[in-house]
């Protein structure tokens, strides 16, 4: 596997009207910008436009930080809102998982990354439990234990606040993580913390999700990757998956199962994540 | 296509225990009963055991009526509850219909019948709208247009259960009728009435699911096929299917993609319904 | 449902380079265009570009005839291939559709058609059997009986052809017509012509797939819409899609099962060619 | 989780007759055989009868080995084949696993064996590149490296093969092994070696599936999990699953969205061996 080209990738939001794509466009074939990928997308509701513009990096004058200047300009003519970027794939991505004792989503993203599918920097894991921290080393990679004691789960979070932030992570993935972030913790993390659920939300928010599914006799457990926020499990979908269960699998055979697209649905949802390809849009996402 | 051969189909719940399979095959055996297809299930939380025996008639030296009669002995002796049948395949289903504006789901299930691929005799079609009168007609059905005025939605209602009575359907099969049925129609056509319901239960209950859907910012919308209880929306699934959404879909494309498992949905659980395959525990379902 | 807005549709393919999205886009701001959707692609393994632009047809200073004169430049100033195209959605889409004896895809459209979800004008049905007369005419379509006897099929392919080109269709949608359409029919209806096969291509080409599908104990079945062209069930695939099936399904039941899919995938690909979705590339389609 | 209750698996082919399931289950009623799963076919082409039996061990009288010798005589009163078995949940089962380079399927089934979720012992990893022996011994699992140098691959497989044999394994899984075992290896593994092919079969048979299907255009690819005959990638077929891609999908993008039914496809069909629910009848499977 040769190194990808190096490329830019602009994200952008604005108030739609006529001749965006013409402007953006022309700013970029103005300094020779040879586009690689491009989408759009218009809301009708809000009447919001999004782009997301992939760029080869030498086919422009300049590096990152200078598009990022020039680009100012275009952002502020389209009265573009504040969370406008350009990021360069040559950047590493970093991230942090988070986990308790259920391993498979963990597995997974290592196995992705070990094999070189997933193209990032796991700075560290910080589990609640020890119970993951062999196969974490094992990968090369540090493995904090912070015990969450029922009555003191506030000193627990800003231990895992100051373990996260000291790498300034592109991502803080919940693999299965189990514990409620605090209010300031998902403020904080807005637009980068993202997690996995074990159901096809909004059905069965919060705990137990397979039992409540079990239940209430579906036929189909579903798994959902979304952003982090304040209102439990109720934050931005990135991306959800489902497979089919019948009268016959007990809760465990349903837990056994959804496993199979918790992991996927999760390193599908940080890999768009880590790609620049999920704009939020209110509780909404566009992913390009 | 030959007639497929007549067939007897005993289907049973009984608590479970040691010899039942033995029990009920030795009485089969007994009288030469060539046994085509059997499933067995039981449900370890309730200990409840489950089965659908399909043998074929001409092995047997007594009609339905008959082995309906002999098999009452193993029954109780199994302590069967009551819901236990003997169903012939010789003898034709009969459905009632109702709809409202919308024709998918009728259309569909018209074209599975008039193909042969569906094996039911539709008695009627019952609109509170006269949209579908056409359609139904040209396939030789009668249509009844029974308006449902919003103050005496009542009185409509006895007019629909005299003409759905009438014929003493084995399903009465909602096909996105739109209007809730009152708890006593509930109850007397409880196992009969089968309702399509546009999302994926228990997400997005009751009116406009797509739209719920799309502000949630869902990522697949669903459809449930499922018995009609009193509690809105609740009643045992039979049978559930999703199908992907994006930021690019509208309401309108939600509603356009969903018909096609509404569709799909509705008419596999009503196949499986009419071949009793469905058996109904407490508010779950065994679909064998 | 109020009529969707009139919209101009541009589908362009053209050598890759820099600045092509700001010749278009720049041509179109130039007049106002208001772009609704817009997508773009690069092969690269042939270096081609692709793209289908829609703008609002209230936004520009022409019509569709206007645009397409004043595109013509673009167009040779980016080398584009002569596929080049603006349609406009307030032009009505014609169709004629090919059937034999099984009528599920044919029941599917008229539905689709009937309730306004597919949005085409269904000019005849032609039918080698008459069995699918009266379903056709029910709907208020003209139905041709074109015998196909085993010794002359040039002659009858040839009223196939007349009643055909006599309304210039968009589309001619072999809905499981089962008859092989001579060279020189391909070739004129080359990019018109839109096949359901009952498999997963390129498994199971030509007679009898499900019959081939059961006899290697496949565990999914599958349909491919495609264009027609010369070589057999190897033209561009427009969408394919599987259902499972299982050690107990007949073929007998692969062929039911099998049905909901094909029906989808040849409503599907029928709309996505109707709405100008489709680019033919070499053996393969990009679809926006 | 608390060890699963320990019960025999009885798996049984013979002519189909009246009376086979009396036969088995008045056997085990006999003794006081508290059947917990039970399922059945019949198929009707080769007029053969298929059952799988689970039986709980602490309701009978006697070991696998006692069940084993009294259950002969009912086998040879239904003229069962030679393949019918008693196995014993309380028996553990032995794998070895063979791979090259691609290390996902490995590292997915490390996971599930390290999670607890795949019960069974993995004897020994032996790959033709050392690329994964960390990964694997990082589980406490021995790695075999046999280089195959592309003039004597007769003596490498000769060393597999002793490496395999010397554990006696219930299942050798070809985990993306990339080497074409010979014929006298496909007849001694006969039933237990399990491949996992990267593409739907019988489509793009052999080398770089993912290529031919790329070439051809298709929109969904696939993998299948079967076991290997002399005959390449034409062994009965265990499970296949696809997943969709589009125009915008590269070979490296379908190789990378096919990993992830790989992985899961494998895992399926290994467990189902493993738990005896694969009845192997002529090419094809009969999965219980």
């Amino acid at each position: 596997m040769t190194a990808p080209e190096r490329r830019f990738v602009i994200t952008f939001g604005c108030p739609d009207r006529t001749g965006i794509i013409a402007r953006i466009s022309g700013f970029l074939a103005e300094h020779g910008g040879w586009i690689v990928e491009a989408a759009y997308h218009t809301d009708p509701d809000t009447g919001w436009f999004f782009t997301r513009q992939v760029v080869r990096a030498d086919s422009l004058p300049f590096d990152a930080a200078g598009l990022r200047a020039r680009f100012a300009e275009v952002a502020a003519d389209l009265s573009a809102d504040s969370s406008w970027q350009v990021s360069d794939t040559g950047e590493r991505r970093r991230a942090v998982i988070l986990v308790s004792k259920a391993g498979h989503c963990l597995y997974d993203l290592l196995g992705r990354v070990a094999s070189g599918e997933l193209d990032v920097d796991v700075a560290a894991v910080i589990g609640n439990h020890e119970s993951l921290a062999d196969i974490t080393r094992a990968h090369g990679i540090p493995f904090h234990h912070v015990p969450f004691p029922a009555g003191d789960k506030a000193t627990a979070f800003e231990q895992v606040r100051k373990l996260v932030d000291e790498h300034d992570p592109h991502a803080v993935v919940l693999a299965r993580f189990m514990q409620i972030l605090p209010a300031e913790l998902c403020r904080d993390w807005a637009g980068r913390a993202i997690n996995i659920h074990h159901s096809f939300l909004p059905s069965f928010i919060g705990a137990k999700p397979y039992h409540q599914a079990h239940t209430r006799g579906v036929k189909l457990v579903g798994a959902t990757c979304h952003y982090v926020t304040a209102d439990l499990d109720a934050g931005p979908i990135i991306d959800q998956d489902v497979i089919r269960v019948d009268h016959g699998d007990s809760v465990e055979d349903m837990v056994r199962k959804g496993r199979d697209i918790e992991k996927v649905t999760l390193a599908r949802g940080l890999r768009w994540h880590l790609e620049n390809r999920v704009l939020v849009h209110g509780n909404r996402t566009v992913v390009f």
